[in-house]
């Protein structure tokens, strides 16, 4: 695979993520029209988006995966012929061949976070991955109504750029503090979608464990978040912005980029059920942000104590 | 009280909003430069916040919050000395020279989102509210890491201003969709930093019911948020990017700003406990975006079942 060029994918992953920028804010129009002209895109305008703002909002959305999923794969597979494409509108739960192998694979969500697209709340993005041997090698993230992109190449670092300015690496901070304890940390960590059984259980107690008090026997965590975006979770634990995202249940197209970002700015990711490997399409994720070794070990230890004795568990 | 211009008060609101926003990025130059850079901002360099950049990040919040409300509270009431002054760092819980009155009242809380100040999380604001009667009668939210402006005049309309573009009317939407029920809510609700005791545990019951299933008793919400600001949650419910943000704990000068952008955009306030009145400074509210009248008013009816008996309860 010595043939593969990394920095080639990811200068097509980021053109790719504007267009599909474009694509995701042009369907939107009465929303986001102040951050489509501040954004200072060019205008784009294919008939079969036009017709996306006439469509109700569960409509709007599945139709808007579906049409930036078709330009992505079609993109990238032109260029790319022979690699894999895993996409969550194309995969299929179980089918072996749209599975995760060895194989130089592009893993990609068109819209992560769906529910903040259809509301017009201002954190959702593309996501595109790629891994060879399943390790991710080429993380691009952008929120275009922030103008946000997050980058990433396997041995290269990561860098987050800001409305066109700037590329800073990540972490933002060059010394980031020491972590100690869940006490100081600033937690991602999402309800999601799946509302029932034990995995819905096991969420809610873990939360009310990480909020509650020392006296409650909690964690007392610094704060909770939720923006409802995987990949702008691992995004911000990337930057240090947030400290630790746990999750369970979503995808590999989920967790693929950020997944690169994060360990290019020193994170750690581990699996989100205490003791197991984690693996990309392992959908149980807890990542630490760059810090001290022994204080990442801590933050996972401690963590994982919360959880105890609970195990998140998916199909794949 | 004919005299009060609530026009000019805005315009200085607006304006004391930004040398806020330079201060607070000033203070943590180097989570925030990219920002800095990309709003263009004039250079803001006083003595006083260079010295901030040196202080742990619990001192960096402190100073900053008194530094800038020192600074708010100068300007303010330099221009209307005759007027009362609230704001968050000089507040005294059970001090009547302190507490809301009718009579012209600024409500200020300089640094909105502290946690998310301390971790550069990029929600964090400043939050300046002008009461009337105890009516929020001008409000002006700004978030200056996004350069994101949210201003409203009682009677005037609110707006949004992204990034110094074109400033545009609330709701974002001009014919909203109309609310039916919680099922198709994305709905904001915090942990705030009240850990233990009745309020937690309601909270925690609460959120757990909002998101759970149907099966299960649930409100099957479509989504929860946390960004940890009450300023902002309410910006956003204005905004008609959530449906809806509940809250307990928070204050006066949290949500005087937001109250009065809300209302102008069509939302409504109710109380956050079942059945009671709202106030200002009554520390329990619900806000529900603008929409349909008999849709407003389902959600609070369903909103305040899944609440039940409980009831939060705080000192003022």
């Amino acid at each position: 695979m010595a043939e593969i060029n990394l920095q080639e994918i990811h200068d097509l992953f980021i053109d790719v993520a504007h267009e599909a920028g474009r694509m995701m804010l042009t369907a939107t129009p009465s929303h986001l029209s102040s951050g489509t002209k501040k954004n200072c895109l060019p205008p784009f305008s294919p008939p079969l988006l036009l017709q996306l703002t006439l469509f109700p909002a569960a409509d709007l959305v599945t139709e808007t995966d579906r049409a930036v999923e078709k330009m992505v794969s079609t993109r990238l597979l032109s260029s790319y012929p022979t690699y894999s494409f895993i996409g969550e509108e194309t995969f299929v739960p179980g089918d072996p061949t749209t599975a995760l192998s060895d194989a130089p694979t592009f893993i990609v969500d068109p819209v992560d976070g769906t529910t903040n697209f259809v509301h017009a709340f201002p954190a959702f993005c593309i996501s595109l991955g790629f891994t060879v041997n399943k390790v991710p090698s080429v993380g691009v993230i952008y929120n275009p109504f922030l103008d946000e992109l997050y980058t990433g190449i396997k041995g290269k670092g990561s860098f987050v750029t800001r409305k066109g300015g700037v590329k800073e690496q990540l972490p933002l901070r060059k010394e980031p503090e020491p972590l100690v304890d869940l006490s100081t940390c600033l937690i991602g960590a999402e309800w999601g979608s799946d509302r029932t059984g034990v995995n819905f259980d096991l969420k809610s107690k873990v939360f009310r464990k990480l909020a509650a008090s020392k006296d409650e026997g909690g964690a007392m965590v610094h704060s909770l978040r939720c923006v409802g975006s995987a990949a702008l979770n691992l995004a911000y634990v990337a930057a240090g912005q947030q400290d630790v995202f746990w999750e369970g249940g979503c995808w590999a197209w989920d967790v693929a980029a950020g997944w690169c970002i994060l360990v290019e700015a020193g994170g750690i990711m581990v699996s989100g059920n205490p003791g197991e490997e984690v693996t990309v399409d392992g959908r149980k994720y807890l990542a630490v942000r760059g810090a001290n070794r022994e204080g990442q070990k801590a933050i996972v230890e401690e963590f994982w104590k919360v959880i105890g004795d609970g195990k998140l568990v998916y199909g794949s």
